[in-house]
């Protein structure tokens, strides 16, 4: 897969307000398919698993299964490759036109 | 609109390459959009017109009428503000990982 086909099944995964609390819930440790339902109870079993693939695709998620658990793992490094290559970029891009501004209204 | 669908509005936006490059083409300074046509020859002008919209939906993109043109203008805001809220918490969650598996390695 290219890297720019890569980047958008990042942005693609991430464009969720739920897939991005699934990835928020795994930042401290990883938790089994099991856990995650619980931990969304207004989601279907089906849903989360929907949820779990698209981010599993985006390679977020890397998925180990032990006896019947499936153990999701966060995968941060995808969103560290995006944010190098493209978004701190722009931030900075943001910060210096903030900073402009300032620099024209103090004088 | 909720700061969760404005988020999703613009991962959503950037989760295309040509909207990535048409953001890229923006950074130096404004276009018009006659200028972005001929930026990207291998688009036609209503698909140009297309990503301009989804652009201009998610923020990044902030248009001004002057006479019979339209410039665009780059508007980095959001991308600083997903940055903030949310990118660079896990891009220092990957380097941390990265950290420690080096000094696993060293020993």
């Amino acid at each position: 897969m290219s890297s720019d086909a890569k980047d958008d099944n990042v942005f693609k995964a991430l464009a969720h307000p739920k897939r991005r609390q699934m990835l928020d819930r795994l930042k401290d440790e990883p938790r089994t398919t099991g856990m995650l339902v619980e931990a969304f109870p207004e989601m279907d079993r089906c849903t989360v698993m929907m949820h779990l693939k698209v981010l599993e695709e985006a390679d977020l998620i890397i998925a180990r299964r032990e006896g019947r658990e499936r153990w999701n793992h966060l995968n941060a490094m995808p969103i560290k490759q995006i944010h190098d290559r493209w978004i701190s970029e722009y931030a900075s891009h943001a910060v210096s036109v903030l900073d402009k501004l300032k620099a024209d209204l103090d004088g």
